[in-house]
């Protein structure tokens, strides 16, 4: 796997996992729907928080990222057969955005990647955007 | 989803995510296999670095639980039927049992469950224990 595989792999994951720290340092860690703009460079990385705060738990992301942008995400693929295990991780920095071009552009990235978010936008809250600094990438079958 | 159910979930995935802390306080990824001594009340965690270490780039899990014991661990299960969506998470604090009864009963509960690790108790590395201080849980269905 090379550094555009792992990218691609990335992006066409359904779901990641991020992980963020709080201000005790301690690590959180939720599922995510996310998508990746490839039409930039870098990759910029968006997920939306469930508009539905009832629905959820959990905005300790939120409230970490506000704290500590400091953020890394990963897709992992997993086989009982070990020769086809592979992971993408990616170390980033978190931003929030609330409105402008930037909350348009994760909407319309996640509406193009997931059904549910085109067929109702008011499941879309807070913007999280990651901007990657470190693609990480490990497979199986390049370790042997 | 009750806790009982919830760790039940857990104990019976064969990959969970391990976020730790870094000393300059960033968050660290990545998937682990892992095996749950239920005979424990509290679910004690065990989960070892592979043997090879040129098998994985990654050791800096170890140096972040040395530096910070504060560990989560993530159970997730994802569907495009979002109705079908659930998560189990694991708040504890990682310790490492590099010899003893510790380190022994962690190698027979990950042998017992990965047929690769009976078969090659070398892949065994270091063990990573953690004892769960919180056990999270969410479900779509538990939601609605």
């Amino acid at each position: 796997m090379n550094e555009q595989e792992a990218r691609q792999r990335f992006t066409e994951a359904r779901v990641a996992r991020l992980a963020t720290v709080s201000p005790a340092n301690d690590p959180h860690l939720v599922p995510i729907c996310f998508a990746v703009d490839d039409r930039d460079e870098h990759g910029t990385i968006y997920s939306a928080v469930d508009a539905k705060p009832k629905t959820t738990p959990d905005l300790k992301r939120l409230r970490n990222i506000a704290a500590n942008p400091s953020v890394t995400l990963l897709v992992d693929h997993y086989e009982d057969d070990w020769t086809k295990v592979w992971w993408v991780r990616v170390d980033g920095t978190a931003t929030l955005a609330d409105d402008g071009p930037e909350r348009a552009n994760g909407l319309a990235c996640l509406a193009a990647k997931y059904p549910q978010y085109a067929a109702d936008p008011a499941l879309l809250g807070r913007m999280v955007v990651v901007r990657p600094t470190r693609w990480t990438f490990w497979a199986y079958r390049d370790s042997v």
